[in-house]
């Protein structure tokens, strides 16, 4: 009997050259599947949700794999846990049907970037969260950020020109919020172009700085005028948070 | 013209040996000193208020140093940092008056112990919390916890017999709360014992298993019955928050 297993994990992605398989390189998925194969004796292909980038956090990755192990379900997460290094976790394990794919299957999913607003450095969160020093506006960022709910053609904020096929995503909510000194940036969406999330947060953080005028965003968007998006900020403050199937 | 300097500093403790200078092993109070004899070419001594343990943390360490130096107050952070490793920062310095002493003149202290209390690990939190697999109770750590609060006499929560006159402390308040899967223990007092707050933490985990009566914490209390006490719990869970003056 085969089964498809569907596992939730957590990692800390500083060590990581991301999520996906590359040779001489430690990846998070290698991880994984290296663990999957001393606990089931066998070489599977797993499937993750999302390909997240070196530097990139996960409280929610989804992959996918099928076994003919006779382990319990229910099992999988303490037993692949006991040969995972300690910054990977597998958080969850369940059955799904034989054709649940856990790329092709996803409806959504949501990312949070995290911004460090102060003077000085905060140790305790240097690998979560990006340093910005300056006044940052929240008000003229959520104003900015609506212009990216909906559907629209995100080229100027994607960096894969000419890999995919279609660069319309439809983004279905945007929130920014402020916990003392940081800042929280949401966005879930249908799917996200490559670097897409850390070229919006780029942009928006321009805005909060006030060196560009929310209303620009919406042009940006519109036009596709690449040059004026914001740079691309760097992946440590970036965690995908939940899969939607 | 010499001043005395108060810093406020941050510190993930995981890569050392305490905060106290010792012989060949690496301490947050070196790396500071060396930090400050960088910027001021000044060998200062450098008074902690708290002496936290291999492996605690700190979000509100206090220190002052007294420095013949002609750099502005404001801008000590900032030159200290720049030659401080990413782990440890001084977050602010304010000028105080020569007397002050950041251990002496310390009137309360607030630590924070962090528990993860879920079945698998999660990675993201790995150093800066204790995980714990099976339910815990909270309101009948609460009831237990209340026994703590006031003026007592701690020696069956401390592990330094002998070495301090006496073993007499007053806790102001001893709050638990739960956030998903995190459960947060906050002391404040005018002063711990060596290993107090790790030991009423253990003692109260215990309770929220239910393998201790809440009751029994106020009798370990009046009979210095150490040998009910709790497990010390591991460093790592534990954060200086804030000194009080």
């Amino acid at each position: 009997m085969t089964r498809n297993i569907k596992l939730v994990i957590e990692y800390d992605g500083t060590r990581y050259a991301g999520w996906q398989i590359q040779r001489g390189r430690p990846t998070v998925q290698q991880q994984i599947v290296d663990a999957i194969h001393r606990v089931t004796n066998e070489k599977v292909t797993l499937y993750g949700a999302s390909r997240t980038d070196a530097g990139v956090h996960a409280v929610g990755q989804v992959a996918n794999f099928h076994t003919r192990s006779k382990i319990l379900t229910e099992r999988f997460p303490h037993a692949i846990n006991f040969y995972l290094p300690e910054d990977i976790a597998v958080r969850s394990a369940e059955e799904v049907p034989a054709e649940f794919h856990a790329q092709f299957d996803a409806r959504g999913k949501t990312y949070r970037y995290t911004v460090l607003n102060a003077w000085t450095p905060r140790p305790l969160v240097r690998t979560t969260t990006y340093h910005v020093r300056g006044p940052l506006e929240v008000s003229l960022m959520r104003r900015a950020a609506r212009a990216f709910i909906g559907r629209h053609d995100f080229r100027a904020f994607g960096t894969e020109a000419g890999r995919r096929k279609t660069t319309v995503r439809t983004v279905r909510h945007f929130k920014i919020w402020r916990d003392g000194e940081l800042l929280f940036f949401e966005v879930n969406g249908d799917g996200f172009l490559y670097n897409m999330v850390r070229a919006m947060v780029g942009t928006l953080l321009r805005v909060g700085q006030g060196k560009l005028p929310p209303r620009e965003v919406a042009r940006i968007l519109r036009e596709a005028d690449r040059v004026s998006v914001g740079p691309i900020v760097p992946p440590h403050g970036l965690c995908l948070m939940e899969v939607q199937y």
